[in-house]
């Protein structure tokens, strides 16, 4: 690594010298399980979060939300105006666990990443950050302007109740600006700004038709089958094409700009490193790479099968009618999209289909949401990039995953950017999701540029 | 209870004298698993049977088949005729565990029943006709005839080999008549005597779509889903209306005759008793009741999902694009038709549907056969019945269920009676499997009659 000091070599030698101990934090706070789906740990860890908020000065609170608390921390600095951090304390199950090199919940160092269930989505994230905030006290003894942390504990389950939290907090919340909870680099070690996210609908489909499973050799000719009428249900949803066949689905989508376009045509294609790095041979709809591409990964509305489940799934073979079966689907949203308008559409949808009988379960989501690429926050988000990652910080204009930042952007008013640490093999949501320790320091460095230069 | 006190009272008396025992013996046989899905306690539990045999004096064999042991017994009597029994030793799994009221391994009494894994299915059958055997010992000193006990452990997973076994051994095998390893009461009581058993094919069907399981915001829209594929798959083999939409599939199938229609008229209705006993509140294709529902339950060819597993499945939500999905399939098949052309004629459908990626793994079963209503094997074993049961035996031409009887008609060239313990609540491959004791007494009581009869 080359470091170029200028009047952040100060800063920076702190962040070198004290990374360890961040990384240490880090790990402490990995080995804290906080899976959100699973219930699992998760005032805990809000706890753990306040703690180190507090050890920092910040005035912190732990506030009810219906689900999972959301941590708060405030700190005034020498500036009037204030800068807001949005992160999240939970974390995906660690699940597929066989597949892990290292257990998901024993943070791990080798080959320069540190390996854990959360390490990059998103405690490395949170506690990256804080390492910034210790080395501005340590070296100027103030923070340089206001700064708000706002650490939710629902990200990865849809963030079912922060957007009513933020309505009803809308002055303790108030800030001029906030970074998000991730970013990083591309395949190129290009730090990339990702300027709007996707939204979701997330469900889950059940169906019961009988009191108890049957002996498949009785019932499998007279009887209603619940794994069948699922199937039969989800198949009315999207044809083998990827068209969502509900109707009205696709209305009042606000399409991708030529802006959009041009923002991607700068982009290097992405079709090779998605093939190897996922193993797959192409892309659906005969989508070959290029703006083509990434437009559909990022603007569409989907509809995606998370999880099918019904009867007899261990290893051999039973002979079982299941009454019970279910299915988890992601159903990513689009600019103009509300999950009201699609939850009524697919009760409608399904009931026309002659699948009243499937139930219906919303699990959590929210619309999409995007800041605009020419705000003054983004060019010094941007232009602050420059130094550290030796490269110019690119735009995106949207990502295909989702987050709360919907009511950041329209309840809250606040232009939302991207920084992070994260990197193309990160595997977030996967096993053996890892960060690599060089870029968490260089996440450290850039935020207390951007510290500094939001409060000029 | 009450006795008709004829010559066989002695036996009668000896077998209600020694019924604990016979108890006490099959809940140790029922305690040890021998679940063949799961490869779990199948040489223990076919050494025991081996025991148990060997203690009343049979020459006993545990043969390999290529899969779990085969147990034979045999042990000659006063006749020269020979009588088979067919029984297994192998059990369905006990999931979903949650639902029983006492452990599946674990045999239990209450209520005049016993409660287990296998109690019914088919431990029970066996260890009443070895009780049937101590009594005639006991008090005879010899068997009336010969008995050969054909022991198998594949028959909860489709018998896999037991067909080659039969055909390589059928010297051995010899045998005038066989008494197959189920029977049963009605819900008014009536003892049933089944002529036939449907054929089956069971298949899992299996993809895999990526190396890794992908983030779903990132895959939706452009990386092909493992469950999407098996959705739109298994939508191509069956209708909503039940109809199997493969090619070819219902050609050659020999349909129920004149007398199969006689024989169901003679029979109650069993709707009602199906819509309280399963807590279905009606049956599929428009069937009420009556000889329809009867001749659609065990004639027609089935499609029968039995189980769906893909991508997250536990607790709340993950937002993950599956890389691997699988069904398991039980095709029920009708007399005519083969497994080697169902499974030709699943794979050409499937990749004249464009599902080619859809992986076939046949995982056991055999066609449908039956033994003639007017055998007169078959009359004896119902004529005797009639004094322990105080009804008449009722034929069924055919059941729902499977189970390799085509090899013993066809091949040792026996007529196959079936006689048993079971009662319409006794959930065989469902939680809380039971037998009632009255009904164990009441088979070992028969059995004694058909023994006795056959060698006259």
């Amino acid at each position: 690594m080359e470091f170029h000091l200028s009047d952040y070599s100060k800063i920076d030698s702190y962040l070198i010298a004290h990374l360890d101990e961040s990384i240490a934090e880090l790990s402490r706070l990995v080995a804290q399980p906080s899976v959100g789906a699973q219930n699992w740990g998760m005032q805990a860890c809000a706890e753990m979060v306040g703690e180190m908020l507090q050890k920092r000065g910040f005035t912190v609170e732990i506030l009810p939300t219906g689900g999972a608390p959301v941590v708060l921390g405030e700190r005034k600095g020498k500036s009037d105006k204030t800068l807001m951090f949005y992160n999240h304390y939970d974390v995906q199950p660690a699940e597929p666990l066989d597949l892990w090199e290292t257990p998901p919940f024993e943070p791990s160092q080798r080959d320069g990443k540190l390996y854990g269930r959360g390490v990059s989505d998103d405690k490395g994230h949170l506690t990256s950050r804080l390492h910034t905030i210790d080395a501005l006290l340590a070296e100027d003894g103030e923070l340089p302007c206001n700064v708000k942390f706002i650490v939710e504990g629902e990200e990865e389950t849809g963030s079912m109740h922060l957007p009513k939290f933020i309505t009803a907090n809308k002055e303790k919340l108030a800030a001029d600006a906030c970074i998000w909870e991730f970013g990083g680099v591309d395949h190129r070690e290009v730090p990339m700004q990702y300027l709007g996210l996707r939204g979701i609908c997330y469900v889950e489909l059940s169906i019961e038709t009988a009191a108890i499973d049957v002996h498949s050799g009785l019932g499998g000719s007279i009887f209603a089958n619940a794994a069948w009428r699922l199937v039969w249900a989800l198949n009315t949803l999207k044809s083998p094409d990827e068209k969502i066949l509900i109707p009205g689905w696709y209305e009042g989508i606000i399409p991708p700009t030529a802006r959009d376009r041009e923002l991607f045509a700068a982009q290097p294609d992405v079709a090779d490193e998605y093939k190897t790095q996922f193993g797959v041979k192409g892309f659906l709809k005969g989508l070959t790479g290029g703006v083509d591409l990434q437009i559909a990964e990022v603007f569409e509305p989907t509809c995606t099968i998370c999880g099918l489940t019904s009867g007899y799934q261990g290893l051999g073979s039973k002979t079982v009618l299941p009454a019970r079966a279910s299915a988890k689907v992601d159903f990513r949203i689009a600019l103009g999209q509300t999950i009201e308008r699609c939850l009524v559409l697919l009760r409608q949808h399904l009931d026309a289909q002659g699948f009243s009988d499937i139930e219906i379960k919303f699990m959590g989501g929210g619309p999409a949401a995007r800041t605009d690429p020419d705000h003054p926050f983004i060019k010094l988000v941007v232009d602050s990039a420059e130094e550290i990652f030796e490269s110019k910080m690119e735009l995106i204009p949207m990502v295909g995953g989702s987050g709360p930042n919907y009511p950041f952007v329209h309840e809250l008013n606040m232009p939302v950017a991207t920084a992070g640490l994260g990197h193309p093999d990160s595997r977030a949501h996967a096993p053996n999701e890892n960060i690599r320790i060089d870029l968490y320091l260089k996440h450290a460095r850039h935020m207390a540029r951007v510290l500094k230069g939001f409060a000029q």
